[in-house]
């Protein structure tokens, strides 16, 4: 291409940025997805010692959690200042008060990795004893998509809870592209859970699941319909997606919305179901095929 | 292994090469999916500047543009003529009109780069109107699939329009592996289009998407059946995929499936709707739940 | 955080690694992920030369081949070695018992490339004859996931019924992130076998799938539920998923569960169509759609 | 360390990037080394294909070559302008005319290669014919440090006579950091040049080195002193090295000095000769050791 | 190979380990080369911010600075905790003392950076200064592999006071083989170091340079000899090395050798001279020419 | 540039590539750089478990080492099969001479490697003896650039007595731009050797060096000069570089010349002594300093 051609597209194409609201000039670097996706992996090979990344020293070694714990702490600091700073007019000569803020929120996040930890060691249980085809606590660890899509999401969650806001997004939406499993941080999470081979699945901003809950691939949790406001802005608050109480089934492709929708606890949801109004405990909803033969 | 035993399975495998036609020497290289998956994302980068890759200078200095397009126009040029040459049976000596022609390709491509911002900033847009959980532009444009298939898209049908083969089809297959969404390069699609979650999407080669259309996850836009001509080959050219108007909304998990299908203007598909015939403008479809509860 | 907070969060997550029986110290490193993905590379890179990886030689080139054999040889031993070992109480000192036995599946392993590259071959040209966007046997191999996931699955297969553990299953689960198709290596498949789009396919452990057959995105061949023994525990041993005989098509969304389930040579089965009991040959199977208009 | 210990470093770090005038704020990024280390290895490969690089088709095929120079015109386009534009006040909106001059400059760079690849040849011929030990041509071009040394400097004297600043003093660092041999690329070396083991030669910035000049490891051309102004400041500009006529040798660990100083043509100066004044044509001058033996 | 052909030559190569007592198995990981050179690269991107690494805010915003610091904390911490505690017969359960101690010592390390950024500014300025072809100071700091010596020389030197081993001379054995200028990290260097091109240039452990001092390539500090105690076993300790007073300068291949020695402040020493001798203040020590023509 | 430029600059270098025959078609690509610099880090993995590289088992298990010495079979048949084919007119179809030749010389190499580790725990031990500064084995393992061109000596200096061409130059060579050594594979080089800091050395292709040898920076064994025959064309053959008997010390700068010069054991040769003639055993040859002062 000729210097004047380029010159020609380039006018246009700035033109385009600045005819639609969606650049703007920042003082500070967005959290890059790189960065999030290596913190993930670092998280992930500290909770799980010696199934992933290098192996540091012995497991019962204190001081190597200790220094590993350390680094995440001021990953978790750096990922989260830049968040809450790119939209500040200015760099921030002395207002170290950002600064602090995302400390104290990275050190509150690193407190709780613990609990995370504990967590995650019952969704490997439920895993084991929900699937026969797992042999061992190990292939659960190093290859069910579900496992990783669900570390994530408790990981993301927490972050969500301290009120940072895109990380958990970025989070989550890796884990989606590497497992197809798409659990918003918001949702909430009870202990044990299990998804089974999860491609599709997909667990909305509002939703609140129980303990010891099941559910398979293709199972959509989401909003039944999107409410506007008077002047026809989308309401984004309230709760849109529906609550699944302890001990739930939900089999695969089953798609079940509305805020206001209930699955009682111990009920089962056959495949496929669709359902958009709530069933009381013990309720076993199957789909009637209604197919023909020819 | 000992080397006669190695012998023997090359020898094997060698007579496996011959045997079905799947492999022919070449004097070019193919282009490779890496190449490909680079090109995208320096193309991302161009089109959002500051949101991806490093941060080359401000937003409105149009040289960083033109650098960064004659890059482009290079690496489309190698690209378009890696794939229109490694059929060639011998090197080009002074053949440059291969050359010249894949350097005309490129041109044009990169000259459409402004109007398909354009179009990307319309998506943006739709994609905040169209999800509560969507809290500003940024989320969209960092931490949605959607929006990064359908950038993929875009891109791969300019190139599809210059009658570039294999690339387009390696774009758009490796967006299908990030979000599952599978869009065809040859679909044609209107402006402001929007693709909620999205896993198990699939929108097939002869699709034509009007404005304001938005699909959720799970959703097929497909081929009824595959007709075959009088010595039973397959016929491959026709309209095999449906036709979506304007402001239509399918939920999850709908199929239509057809060339001759038209989704009338404004209509509402529900979820997991099987369709295989035209309905109307302003047509609400809907899944009648044949559920039991036992 | 303070050094004593750091030292009571590393007490904390230390004292969760105990309380649950998921970690144990080894000897030897675990196969990690990115050794097996290398490996799959690499193995690609010798079934389909010109094709991936960097061109080395001509294709009739056999001491080429046995090089890179006896390259795939060793890696298979030393991934073997690890998943076989990496719970023994020692380092095995004058135990090559272990190595030995390693290094003849490995030579087995690399013996059944022949065949698998033929079988591959009988794949990629039922996808061009199955799909009319499908231009020619390049484009298979380049750009469409089915074929990947079928590539790993036969090589994965292979190394299961050398009785190899976790490699296998890591293996089809980095084909399931990257394609969304999820197929268990102890399945067992004819040749001849086309997915297309494939994001959400399922194929459990003991799925049975004859010659011939085509499958598209959304395909669950699952389990219809789990026994229990007397004592609560799984079974996890006995045929739990269909058999699909030859020459089936079964479209987009269909869903068949059980292990007793048999789908008769040459039937179709219709998309989205949730069937638990068998049906015999030549049957097609349709969802009636139950759609409502308003 | 706490928080207020930091902030304090901070401080201080902050303070002293102040105190002294070593810091400028710029609107463009300078030229980063990595990226010149890859324009140089990406000219190494154009200029010898087949032994560096991916092979990309025959040699004899003249398109590869005019996407490879397309690309590496582009390269260069980026890499001048950087220099040139990093210390602007302002982004240059419409002041297109720094980034014209950049893209003249490296299209005269790139006209120039092929006179370079020429020059290149006869280094390679001098140096098989000055080195018993090279056995062939393969030998040179693979294993010759001399040889990359000399090609970094023929393409970085090239920038330097364009006037561009910086980028040719990285190229020509990071050969000496490979190789140990350090040349200016201000200095001015006629063709059939050879360098044998290299380390520790120095060749500054105007030395006039003839053709057929063969030199070894630990051979200075150097300054004999600096002279300053009336201010006290240095006396930048000015012939400060020596000049090489034809023909010369010139072993090992020899030291010539001086701007006046001029080798004659022919001349052999001996290995760890100390040299400030100039000799005739055909002189021989040899280091008469002073070694005692006890 | 077969298998008890490398049975054979794998026990021939532990019976070579066991023979020599240079192995020793660890509990912890030996600190790599790797994470050595990637702290040195860190460190580099804090103390030029803008020059290097990826430009992350504006340089007078001190959140950064504080992330960035708080993160060289943690890679130090570990280093050095690396280093102290790999002999250590088993992993540390409670013994957190080791751990306290790294952790005080890279705090320490953390707080002399502003003294050594000062430090390096002086370094630059002197550069500058004494180089006629230095432009300016970009170019010292962007392409003067002696800054680059001197710069991890005083990072390593830091670590060398708190006692730490090991890393400080993996440190500037990295910057040796970056430049060829070999200082041992215990020499003690004044403010305004200058070394000119500096292959080949040897700087020893017990060496004392003043300020201001210049030296040239190939210049050695070295050791006069080595002496052994009545055993026969080296004498480790001891001043072994000159000591250069302030303003001396030394140029290109001069050797001065042995810890008795002292230059003189402000002596100017000659190209290849050979020195073990203390010479008073405002010494010239030159090089008498014994050449001979012929 | 214009496309027509281009095509103008294409066809001048491509005239250039045929002008001087440096440029020759293979049908085998070369060993390129970077597999062999793969190859000594893999192969100093091996002799230096816990060292360098990934920590895999324990040192004491065979099995570990069989694996690794498998790979580096392969990885050798490979490399040694690449410098023999390189220059074959066509694929050799069933030509497995070459290769069988090929992989007997790489049995041959692994075989020796258990010898090459023998000799390094002696320069390792000879490097402690030899240097008052280092502390431990370990020091010099992790830090002495002389253990690593001694390795890589030794290495490459068994394929060359295979009669392996090229790859003992690159492997040479890559030690020389890590180290500043520069070794001809074709030295001889007996037990216990020491090169402290190493800057410079160079020891050329017929040097005969015994056992316990020392020596420093800068030191040449080279040649005299350089006969030719009575066409006028190099002699290539013949011993042209010095013997050095056993328990030799050589310091810093010190050039000994000629293929018939002996330096008999025992001799100490003094600093940039520089020597073209033999010495008896137990020579102490000292540089006179003549140098004035002023």
């Amino acid at each position: 291409m000729r210097l004047d051609e380029l010159a020609r597209v380039a006018k246009d194409l700035h033109d385009a940025f600045l005819e639609k609201p969606v650049l703007e000039l920042r003082g500070h670097a967005l959290p890059d997805q790189q960065r999030v996706v290596a913190f993930i992996h670092e998280l992930r090979a500290t909770l799980f010692p010696s199934y992933f990344g290098t192996f540091r020293g012995e497991g019962d070694d204190l001081t190597c959690l200790m220094e590993q714990l350390g680094d995440l702490f001021w990953a978790a600091t750096r990922l989260i200042h830049d968040t809450v700073s790119h939209r500040c007019p200015a760099p921030c000569h002395d207002g170290c008060e950002a600064f602090r803020e995302s400390a104290r929120r990275a050190a509150e996040f690193v407190g709780k990795l613990p609990r995370i930890r504990q967590a995650l060691a019952m969704d490997i249980q439920a895993a084991h004893e929900g699937d026969p085809a797992a042999r061992d606590h190990d292939e659960v660890i190093l290859a069910y998509p579900g496992l990783f899509a669900i570390m994530v999401y408790r990981l993301a969650h927490e972050l969500h809870l301290q009120g940072v806001r895109l990380i958990p997004r970025i989070m989550t939406e890796y884990a989606h592209s590497i497992t197809g499993i798409d659990i918003h941080p918001g949702a909430r999470i009870g202990h044990s859970f299990f998804i089974d081979h999860g491609t599709g699945v997909v667990i909305g901003e509002t939703c609140e699941i129980g303990n010891n809950v099941k559910i398979y691939q293709g199972v959509t949790l989401g909003a039944l319909s999107i409410p506007r406001d008077e002047q026809g802005n989308l309401v984004r608050d309230g709760k849109r997606h529906p609550t699944i109480e302890d001990d739930v089934v939900i089999y695969a492709g089953a798609t079940i919305l509305g805020g206001e929708t209930v699955i009682g606890r111990g009920s089962v949801i056959g495949g496929n179901v669709w359902l958009i109004e709530s069933v009381p405990p013990g309720s076993k909803v199957l789909n009637r095929p209604t197919i023909e033969m020819r």
